[in-house]
């Protein structure tokens, strides 16, 4: 199975947590928490949530930054910057 | 010389961003980005604006994330996430 990525938005911080332990719980080994822009804060929050819930079983093995270019409106586009966290059971 | 480390606020982004560069033009060869909570973001934005700076001389050797307990008023405790980047010339 290859990882499951769950992108981090606007739902509450547990749903991202439960969506995370979900993916755990039901046999996966790796999972990828992706965020953009003002997420990268509540993705490292989620991921700390998740670690202490599953604590010691989980590490993070990876993180990874960087920028994307997005497209907005009339075709402009901006740099967002992104983080990607692997967490490892 | 040891790491000098860079704690991101409510300053302007480039604030930060001509802090890190100045770290590097002045001879010093590693230096560490750090953040809480909501600033978490703002110091990924703060590197990669360094980095796209300095590019290709400057790189990302590790991320490191985690929980500090903040005694806050009437002396109780809240968990606060972090972020520490660590850019290397």
């Amino acid at each position: 199975m290859g990882d499951e990525v769950i992108f981090v938005g606007k739902k509450p911080l547990m749903t991202y947590v439960l969506a995370v332990l979900t993916q755990f719980t039901s046999g996966r080994n790796e999972v990828l928490v992706k965020a953009r822009g003002q997420m990268i804060s509540k993705a490292v929050d989620i991921v700390q949530v998740a670690k202490r819930r599953m604590s010691p079983e989980i590490s993070i093995p990876n993180i990874e930054i960087g920028t994307e270019e997005l497209r907005g409106k009339e075709n402009k586009t901006r740099n967002v910057s992104f983080i990607s966290i692997s967490l490892k059971r």
